[in-house]
């Protein structure tokens, strides 16, 4: 049996064993972005950067590694580096705002992925003399001749377009090559440049783009855009039908997909101080969708039942064939999908969030318009995606809006439904409600008794009143004297059926798993929560609509954008990599579609619980 | 010690070990084009087509192979299969024509090499299901764990263009899906379609090439067209310095290049019946300067001092980036370089003649304007490149002219110089005089005392008179009676030093190889003489002029295009494309220029031997 490890101010209880390091504790059991331990220096003793305090029990006596980063005073007032205290029994561990990662910041936050770097690329420096009669060798065959004497690499291959590039490099200067597999994908004069790479989380919304040091695993710069696309068509399926009425239609909505992602690269390498000839691979993980969008695949089949994708190996394609000013030969590895509607950002997801190695059976859920769940234990994954709706993101709710200033992002009902309390994004006053907040209003109203079991809101409520308009029943949230807006904010009849209808579909979609597992909700013992909405969402008033299972709270956590975090780790380690090729070939999806006990399940679950 | 095997008409005597097959005994002593023994089923019994006569001497008892493929008739005439009569003493064996290749005919000549196929390109046959919300699987899904299942295949990659191309395959019929390396290269509707690849011999001159089936090993088509860059210069450095010209210049000869190319893809394609879509790989050999204007590659430094190839890595390259409408995702490989002036074909030459494993000391020569030599001993090889200028090509000389009809190709001199036969190509009246043809008119007037050791003609034999418009001796060959043309055709003066440059260089280029591996001429186990020139070449004439070294003829060998042939070898087998990587890597390259003793030798050797 394990010895348990509380880390504050996350509230976090992670079993350990003895013998383990902190930071082997901490890692596998959240990812960085979740309030994982900061170690830039991938847990070798040299940063100093996962200072942790000791608040309660005992570790390892320090060591000269904490003693020198630490000095007599930290290890005075209980300060322990993560990567070198050796856990010996039950502690309590603070984490200082410094070295907890993501949490509290933007959901594409730029945090270092907690893996030691493993690059696909390999640098090497070559010393060179002039080309002479007597000494009748070109550049690319005394390079040559040096890797296969000096590290015995042969049968390598090199990009002829590379050649033309770097035809100025010859000379008695050293040269510096970088190898890709069997590939030289770049060269140039040896000097102080870093091998960076780019990592991408392209959802049908937002881009998330991360700039990271491939050498230290640090996250140089980390940049978010709206994915341009937007233009062509909000959700997946509408943007699909634009791209499927011509070809002149789908060439332009690759083109802007393109465009952006090149300007996301540039904006990203200003912020670092980093060329872009400097980026020497990228790594993109997003929905089925969008990775066929990016790389032109047929879609047709992706926009109609039962909905399958057109491909699903792993992509290595140079980035200049997407349009990314990288460095000239650079490649793009696209992680493979796994189903029309479980994409490559699962896979990077499950990964991250280790729900892969994962012993005990775990539940994971990256809630969206469309919310992808998995249900493993012992490394065998069952998944299914299921259609939830954009409720969560503001959308098709009547004062719904994106989790930005102003949006209601907490809600407290108080005294029978006829108080509220609230919080808004920025501090100022409400001019909308987000996605936490309306699912805070509607557990708190139900709670409250305001709701019924079936949605209905209380027609007799003081703050219930029917809107002749409209023609549907709604409950004043804000009044206008307290609005940002000229008028009162509301939730309305049609709103709650909507999360009714979302919250429906994420609990049928869990059920099918378990049943098809043979397992019971209470067998659960780890829920992992991804995505924007996942980390911001009360747990309460989730487990209270019934949309997450009735399970204490311990067993719940909230990793942000782990999709973001686990294409970080596949752009830093070649393990992590074959990893999640692992992950992805090995996940069983069930289609939902074929699958009667979903309905069934649905139907049902449109209900509150209790 | 061996036993000897002549074989007739070609008049070769080989040493083979009792126990070997008559193909076995064959194989390694020559390539098929200078009169291989025809294998298309790669030796193994299937296709009759190596049927040879016993003349003298006797092999093992005929097996049942032999009577179900010659008959009882074939067998009691003496024939028998190459690939399955085994040596049991010495014998002489005649090759019938039909068995026999190369030769006599084209230099370009379609003969099938004697390797067992065993292609790049594998192919597998995935049967389909279709695509329902039940199996909710697309193709690609389909093939990936097909391969995976069956055949344990995993990590494949996949050209994403591909996709795009092969839509339309969903269903439930059968597909086939080539695979190269790791990489899914080609897919379509199982079928009678057979996989096609695509050897290249890519000389200055004239373009070589073969469409080849890769299961059986056969040639099913064979052309030869001229470089259409000829018309940019004829010569490796007049081309280089038009392309060196500017970017615009660069660009058009690299152009018409692959138009070429391209063009003599689909003249191979309709005379085997072929669509260009079914050729799945594309193998090229050619002079390190054809391989960097095709590749596009930096030349400045190819075209100066000292020579040196920008890359002599082997080059792999999707074939559609060099305009070669072959199979969508097909591949060309480029075999590598030595050094400027040993190019790919140098490597394919030594490859099919199997000089890099020969045990005795054996010496290759491809003779053109520029001469490589090679010198190996039990697989070490040093080689050079002496420049040995166009006159065997008929450039430079008076009345010379390419091996095509009309030229005098063969002469006797006899009585004294004044009397004289020759043979012309086609053997029609006489139009010019052909490298082959030179060589015998001036051995032949050297041994007749007509040209002096120094070269210069006797200015009072009856047939030599002084031309006072050209202000130079000649030597009438053909009186204008005789000729085709309006003129007599003449040798002048300067036609015999133009000789004597040409086989000064490359006699000093043999005596630097030799020098620096401490042998003497004389230690020579075997001379390959490569090349259209070479091959047509009276070896008599070329010892008599001290040309080639003066050994006893039977230790000679003329292998055709074997450059061509070394091309299908490794278009047709992975293990003959790493034993040419090998070659590469391995040759040692002498640059002369660099070597005070060739100008010594060079010098020495203007005069003629004797």
């Amino acid at each position: 049996m394990g010895v348990i490890i509380e880390f504050e101010p996350i509230g976090l209880r992670v079993e350990a064993e003895a013998g383990q390091t902190v930071i082997q504790a901490a890692r596998g059991m959240f990812t960085p972005e979740s309030g994982g331990i900061s170690a830039p220096c991938g847990g070798k003793g040299l940063c100093g950067r996962c200072r942790v305090r000791l608040v309660e029990g005992e570790f390892s006596p320090p060591n000269e590694v904490e003693l020198r980063l630490l000095g007599k005073k930290g290890l005075e007032e209980g300060y322990r580096l993560a990567c070198q205290a050796v856990i010996i029994g039950p502690a309590k561990v603070e984490i200082p705002s410094e070295a907890l990662t993501g949490r509290q910041k933007l959901q594409l936050d730029g945090t270092d992925a907690a893996v030691v770097p493993e690059p696909a690329i390999k640098r090497y420096n070559i010393p060179l003399k002039t080309t002479s009669v007597d000494y009748p060798y070109s550049t690319w065959q005394q390079v040559e001749v040096f890797l296969a004497q000096n590290y015995g690499l042969s049968g390598l291959r090199i990009d002829p377009g590379l050649i033309d590039r770097v035809e100025a490099l010859a000379g008695d200067d050293p040269v510096t090559v970088s190898i890709r597999g069997r590939e030289i994908t770049n060269a140039f004069m040896t000097g102080m440049r870093k091998p960076v790479g780019l990592a991408v989380d392209l959802g049908t919304t937002k881009i998330a783009g991360f700039l990271v040091d491939l050498e230290t695993g640090m996250t140089l710069a980390a940049e978010g855009i709206l994915n341009p696309q937007i233009a062509y068509g909000e959700d997946v399926i509408s943007r699909l039908a634009y791209a499927l009425e011509g070809e002149e239609q789908y060439s332009r909505v690759v083109q802007v997909l393109r465009e952006g992602l090149d300007r996301l690269l540039h904006t990203l390498c200003n912020a670092a101080g980093v060329v872009p000839e400097d980026v020497e691979e990228a790594v993109i993980v997003g929905n089925t969708a969008m990775h066929h969008l990016l790389l032109k695949l047929p879609v047709s089949q992706l926009a109609r039942s039962p909905y399958v994708p057109s491909l699903t190996l792993p992509v290595e394609i140079k980035a200049r064939n997407l349009g990314l000013g990288m460095a000239f030969g650079a490649v793009a590895y696209l992680v493979p999908a796994v189903a029309g509607f479980v994409g490559g950002d699962h896979v990077a997801m499950i990964l991250s969030s280790r729900i892969h190695e994962a012993h005990g059976v775990t539940l994971g859920l990256d809630i969206g318009t469309n919310t992808e769940i998995v249900l493993a234990r012992n490394g065998e994954m069952i998944s299914c995606s299921c259609a939830s709706g954009p409720a969560f993101e503001g959308a098709h709710i009547q004062q719904g809006m994106r989790a930005i200033d102003g949006a209601i992002s907490r809600v407290e009902v108080a005294d029978g439904g006829r108080k509220l309390h609230y919080e808004t994004i920025g501090g100022s006053r409400p001019v909308g409600i987000c996605g936490s907040g309306i699912l805070d209003a509607v557990a708190g109203l139900y709670r409250a008794g305001v709701i019924n079991y079936n949605g209905r809101l209380d027609a007799n409520h003081p703050r219930v009143r029917f809107n002749g308009e409209r023609k549907v029943a709604e409950y004043v949230l804000v009044p206008l004297e307290e609005s940002g807006v000229d008028r009162d904010i509301v939730i309305t009849q049609k709103d709650i059926s909507e999360i009714q209808l979302a919250k429906a579909a994420i609990t049928a979609g869990t059920k099918v798993l378990l049943e098809k597992a043979g397992l019971k909700e209470e067998d659960i013992e780890r829920v992992i929560v991804a995505g924007a909405f996942g980390t911001h969402l009360r747990l309460e008033s989730a487990i209270a609509i019934g949309m997450l299972p009735e399970l204490p709270l311990e067993r719940f956590q909230q990793v942000g954008n782990a999709a973001g975090a686990g294409a970080r780790m596949i752009l830093l380690s070649e393990t992590e990599r074959r990893r999640a090729e692992e992950i992805a070939r090995n996940i069983k999806y069930i289609e939902l579609a074929a699958t009667p006990e979903f309905s069934d399940n649905f139907l049902e679950q449109v209900r509150f619980p209790g």
